[in-house]
């Protein structure tokens, strides 16, 4: 199986209201929505680009994945999200071959997609996401 | 100016075989292209998802951006690149905005492509570059 796209590249950001003016701004896109994703204690907004979006990711909390990236790492590319026409059947595969998971099952994600991450130690330092519609 | 697409995803690894072979068994991507960028110590992996690239980046010597920036964060992902109609006006308003500049001037990148990258100071974090066709 082969993603058909970049679904989406998640953005870890300290102050989204800033960051969005920075993208409508400088870079010339419009945040279409800002969505509150409680279980991951983060808040985000979205922009397209072609057929991506750009997802900032700002923390709610100071337990929130994001808030913990930044104090690491800082501001920054936090993930990327590939399409992937199934997204059970894309995790399941990758585990058979030696990728560590982060989600053995998918779940829910922002925009009502389901998601699944793999870990960035299986994955070359890169935070992977695998995200695509209900079946 | 907005952009019209993710031209490219650069992902900085120490291995590049390594690499190319994660994305082509575990992501289902082809390898189309390796080339060496000589003004920047690179060896580059192209990789086609829909409209938008990755690629991969090994340093091939020690004072290579790449090996400073895995040294200093990792692996992971590096930079974004937006595919921009006019990379020299891109630059020129992004420079007339506050942004910070690592080009002031677009330059000759990887598959002869006009790009020109902004500081990640002016950018939250996101090494960011601009990238278009010759004129």
């Amino acid at each position: 199986m082969k993603p058909t796209h970049i679904e989406h590249i998640g953005i870890a950001v300290k102050d989204l209201k800033a960051a969005i003016s920075y993208y409508e701004n400088i870079l010339g896109l419009t945040c279409y929505a800002i969505e509150e994703v409680t279980d991951q204690r983060v808040k985000t907004a979205f922009f397209r680009v072609g057929e991506t979006k750009i997802e900032l990711l700002e923390a709610t909390s100071e337990d929130s994945p994001i808030a913990k990236f930044i104090d690491k790492k800082g501001e920054g590319i936090h993930h990327i999200a590939f399409a992937m026409p199934d997204v059970n059947e894309a995790l399941t595969n990758a585990k058979e071959n030696g990728i560590q998971l982060i989600d053995e099952k998918p779940r829910k994600g922002a925009e009502n997609l389901q998601i699944g991450f793999l870990h960035p130690k299986s994955t070359f330092g890169v935070l992977t996401e695998f995200c695509g519609k209900n079946k």
